[in-house]
């Protein structure tokens, strides 16, 4: 397929539906986190899970990231391809194919990944044992999330001590990820969420030093949350990643009194043609649920305010144009902000960097992959 | 990334999640289709944005239809690069970068597109002419879909009569879909709102003959509906797309007593791993968002009816097993019918395609790629 633009080229001839990402928001992003960082106690490990993108993911390592997350092992293959060294799969590796998978990557890179149960613990450890490697393990605990996840406490204590125990395994610490909490709306809840989660935390470690096992890595936190696990002292690992381009459904989140949270930008968009103007109340655009996820609700459209984006089907999305100033008209190029950015990167192949949006010249500055675009395995 | 299968695996081997065809049920659904078209007047041009593989199409065409729709330029581009030779853009085609790739298919395949306003008219025009081609031209109208279309009746005709005296473009017919029909779920309803449609393009086609415009093409229905299209005499080429694989949303159509609908079965399957049974109540699998369209609902567990799948997050999906007498263990994998095939289909690269599913030994008889996964453009 011929990608919808090349370098060079002007914002307002790139084909449609595509994804841009609007470089200077996104660098500021990138330098907004650095800072926060440098001034942290803890590390950020990315998630390139909301990226699927090497090129990005070396961007937040110069810029100080110790690694990235990801959440499959097909995901983790790219990001050491594409030259990252430092990777833990955030996430639990089950059956023997994917831990032969992970075992293969552990001989030319550092990785990690975590395990819920016992059961895991002695597969992990027979295939890194037939690889003739030693892998990283962390014990996810579930700390609010009612997802995977062992109990914190005893049972995570348990489960720390039989990977201790596994010849061909390295305990490295706790998983304690919880992700509804980035977005629970109201500040005050989403800090009362988050300090429940950093007690069960803390409780866990507590008990796993008096098995004298320690804590190399306590990882968690999203962009939702960063700094409230970031501030607890017990988290050292925050894996924020869609601070680099936000969503339509964090722009729900309200956000506490000079929270760096609210400085982060809109840097992901899905350029779209308005494709019929069949009644003056309705724009019918080339970008429907092909184009953007719609699971955490509807996109937005971008400085249009007076246009709502109310339905996607296959290929279409319909916007309600009541009370609109300056409707859209045919054949007119629009900006919508996802609704949810990682499952809308997801389909596609190619990002459209631009520069200077909102000037009078953008331009497209390159064209990055979404190198682990369909890595779900 | 290695593919999730191999030709002659076992279906237990195949890696998760991945998009499983049921070959048998596959066939069956293309037979039973087929056998409606023989004993119809109206024919089966099957729409491939359900599928996008030129390898189901040219299945289809062996059977009988008489060509594909496609619903984007780029989808039209990979059925021609397979061999489809007769391809309907059953969509607008907007934007001079479009209109050229349509002209440059029109020379080496036979193929045809929708307009629903003046402007397109002479764009086309002008692009075919460079070209030195004819377009083929259909007007699309609204006939309840409340999405593209121009209104039924004089304003139809009119632009059937621009379409018609524009040199490089030749009037083909009429496009009249409606899509929300499809998924009414009382028969009754779903009926009378199709006759509505089938009594408007009726109207249109009329005032076309006063204006001695003949329709080559009177396309339209999809598989909810097909039937009551087929045998309204006004129908000529039926769109039918779903009725190879059906899914979780179709399945909540009621059907009238002896329909065809009611024969189609669940063809296409996520294939997913249970990685996590933190409690008795819960197991979750290893599809979520990125695995699953969930725009018309969460997907059914199959031949598990007292597991429900309640929330998928990016990578994770949850069951709920209250009440479940074998609920799936740790490493388990089962399969998921997804609530909404298209965009389900649009997320992965490959058809693992088993033969023998429900038997003994059911085994991956051939992969298939799923050729225009996203051909948005």
């Amino acid at each position: 397929m011929l990608p919808p633009a090349r370098p060079g080229m002007a914002l307002a001839d790139i084909d449609t539906p595509s994804l841009i990402v609007d470089l200077d928001a996104f660098e500021r992003n990138l330098d907004r986190m650095a800072r926060y960082i440098a001034g942290s106690k803890a590390s950020l490990r990315a998630h390139s899970k909301t990226h699927k993108s090497p090129i990005i993911a070396r961007q937040q390592i110069e810029r100080g990231a110790v690694g990235v997350c990801c959440q499959k092992v097909s995901e983790a293959e790219i990001m050491v391809q594409g030259g990252i060294k430092s990777v833990l799969v955030s996430n639990e590796v089950v059956g023997q194919r994917k831990l032969e998978r992970l075992a293969a990557l552990a001989r030319v890179a550092d990785v990690a990944f975590c395990i819920d149960t016992a059961k895991n613990v002695r597969e992990a450890n027979d295939v890194a044992k037939r690889f003739g490697v030693q892998l990283n393990a962390l014990v996810e605990i579930d700390v609010g999330a009612g997802r995977c996840g062992a109990a914190p406490g005893a049972p995570a204590a348990r489960l720390a001590s039989l990977i201790a125990e596994a010849p061909a395994l390295r305990f490295k610490g706790l998983q304690a990820y919880y992700g509804a909490a980035q977005h629970i709306r109201a500040p005050d809840e989403r800090k009362a969420a988050i300090e429940r989660a950093v007690h069960l935390t803390e409780q866990t470690i507590e008990m796993l030093h008096q098995k004298a096992l320690a804590c190399e890595i306590v990882g968690g936190a999203g962009t939702g949350t960063f700094d409230i696990e970031g501030e607890s002292g017990v988290y050292n690992e925050l894996q924020a990643g869609s601070y680099v381009f936000m969503d339509a459904d964090y722009a729900r989140n309200e956000s506490a009194e000079g929270s760096l949270f609210a400085e982060f930008e809109h840097a992901l968009f899905v350029c779209t043609t308005v494709m019929s103007r069949p009644t003056d109340q309705r724009a019918i655009v080339d970008a429907g649920l092909k184009a953007l996820a719609v699971d955490s609700g509807m996109p937005i459209v971008h400085q249009l305010p007076t246009a709502e984006y109310t339905k996607a089907s296959d290929e279409h999305g319909v916007l309600a144009l009541e009370g609109a100033n300056t409707p859209p008209v045919y054949g007119e190029k629009i900006l919508l902000i996802p609704g949810h950015c990682d499952p809308t990167v997801n389909l596609y192949d190619t990002y459209v960097c631009v520069r200077g949006l909102g000037t009078a010249n953008p331009f497209v500055e390159a064209l990055w992959p979404v190198a682990a675009r369909g890595a779900v395995y």
